[in-house]
């Protein structure tokens, strides 16, 4: 791609694009320009970024003449439509939804993880390609994950998430607020984004239930961690929760290890990680919570203990922002690769 | 013990001690006399119960004289002080602490899993003894699991729990009430009762961390499995979160069993089993939620799925009333097996 890049965002107004033009920012990415493209019904409206007033345009099929680099978050059905015809014309996509993250031939990246599966792409003969964004969950997972895994080889993992309301969208996020006001005030609230009361509750999570009974976000962890580690028989037994978060998802994570490993060394191990921050002080009980990973670039790790019931068992506990390095941050990590 | 019996409650103005009275009262549990006891502080003081006003009475070496039958329900050193004075003196004391739970000799019991362990104290010479009720996580999750272990063996669980603040006693739940409406006004709160800010927030349980890096809360859950099952070889490992939540503990919970079961025979033994209300709806994503356990007997079980990492596991997602089922309710079905 061209250096400085034409840089385009397809969701400019959702609430993952809001987190890239922060983080476009905040890191200081060179670009030659930038378009802002959004559903006919939100352009026209405006953004700052870098001090300057953008407008947002109305995307269609020409929107990414000239454009190097796309960030896609607006939906699978927007990103099977318009990534293709982006990609053809020569913009390198960086895609959010869930619509190519199964696809043969399209990397799913996790710059921490598994960099190398974008070779084939940079050093490809066409300049235009399409490249998948994991889902948020499964990023936090592996990011804290993958280390340990290089070192003593993960075999199976059981997992329990406890995921934020944001994680379903800004609307699902003014639904938490609205309902904890009415309940503090002693009304009883009507579901509208979720289908269960989502103040004050716990649920299953909201995606649909496939045949064998797992959600989609489970299957996501599963079918996902397969692809980045390349290993089709990776065991994963996944839970997934919603809880009355704003921001964050947070996961407790047990792992079957093919060598055992000591708590000691793994946090020596996740010491060294890039995109880990361990927060392990059992003397205070400090250890990660959704609070303190909102709006920070790191997977916090904690609780890291020998399982009690298997003898190569290792237990952990993760906290990460789902909107920055669960979709946008990684997305702009992914984009960096190619400067 | 004589019947019906003299009753006395110890801790009764607390909040297990208020769900007490509530419980004998809708069981109609039937009774001579009621003596409410309670710390100097808290004496004087008036509850109702079947509609009389009882005068709380201060605790005191005399205050069993006469009483067959004592719910105690304040803190271990208060039962370690007492219960064995009033067991001495020919009392009947089910203890809600965890001040004898791992007492040899000292039943600990789950009249839905194993009444069996009551057989010596009520066949004994002696009138009086100490009976231990488990605590609210182990409770929830042996209703739920005995009955499928019964079926084909469990040798392991992995287990992390969603517990609600009141499970931290009515100081603790106020908490989150102020912090909710404090974080809703854009204020800050700060954390009083517990370690880290509990609106909006996740984390790790607040009980002390032992050596090897597990919390007393899970740690229980491992002991009283055991003690319970008389199985100590059962594998656990339990990860305990608090989330902000009210009242019920969500558990989500990946058994390994020595046979396969099916999902569809786990729904119909879970069906039958008593103290068991099976919620497992894929179609509508309709499963247990503790606003929905809250105030009720059953532990809500759903989810129920075969584990795709294990040739011979099922996962679970449970939902129980800590304070009725956990803790209450089980105590006072504890003392019915004496009726």
């Amino acid at each position: 791609m061209k250096i400085p890049p034409h840089v385009s965002i397809v969701g400019a107004t959702g609430a993952v694009g809001k987190e890239f033009l922060e983080i476009l920012e905040e890191r200081n990415f060179p670009m030659r320009s930038l378009r802002l493209l959004s559903s006919p019904r939100s352009a026209g409206s405006e953004l700052l970024f870098r001090g300057e007033k953008h407008v947002v345009e109305a995307l269609t099929e020409t929107s990414f003449q000239g454009v190097d680099l796309a960030f896609f978050s607006a939906g699978g059905a927007i990103s099977k439509q318009y990534a293709p015809i982006a990609a053809d014309g020569g913009t390198i996509v960086v895609d959010n939804s869930s619509a190519f993250r199964q696809t043969d031939g399209i990397p799913l990246i996790i710059p921490e993880v598994n960099p190398e599966a974008l070779d084939e792409v940079r050093q490809g003969k066409k300049p235009g390609a399409i490249i998948a964004n994991p889902n948020c969950s499964t990023i936090v997972l592996l990011v804290a994950v993958t280390p340990l895994h290089r070192e003593a080889t993960v075999t199976r993992m059981v997992v329990s998430t406890y995921q934020a309301a944001s994680g379903a969208g800004a609307k699902a996020l003014e639904e938490l607020t609205e309902q904890s006001r009415q309940v503090l005030a002693g009304e009883s609230p009507s579901p509208v984004v979720f289908n269960e009361p989502c103040a004050f509750n716990v649920f299953s999570h909201d995606s649909k239930i496939g045949e064998e009974g797992y959600n989609i976000e489970e299957m996501k962890m599963v079918w996902e961690t397969r692809k980045i580690w390349n290993n089709p028989d990776i065991g994963i037994s996944a839970t997934c929760v919603r809880v009355p978060v704003k921001r964050a998802h947070t996961e407790s994570v047990t792992l079957e290890l093919e060598r055992p490993l000591s708590p000691e060394r793994a946090r020596e191990i996740l010491g060294d990680a890039p995109g880990v921050q361990v927060i392990d002080d059992p003397k205070e009980n400090r250890f990660p919570t959704p609070l303190a990973a909102s709006h920070g670039d790191d997977v916090l790790v904690g609780r890291i203990r020998k399982d009690l019931s298997h003898k190569s068992g290792l237990c952990l506990l993760l906290s990460g922002d789902q909107l920055r390095k669960g979709a946008a941050l990684n997305a702009v990590q992914i984009a960096e690769l190619f400067l």
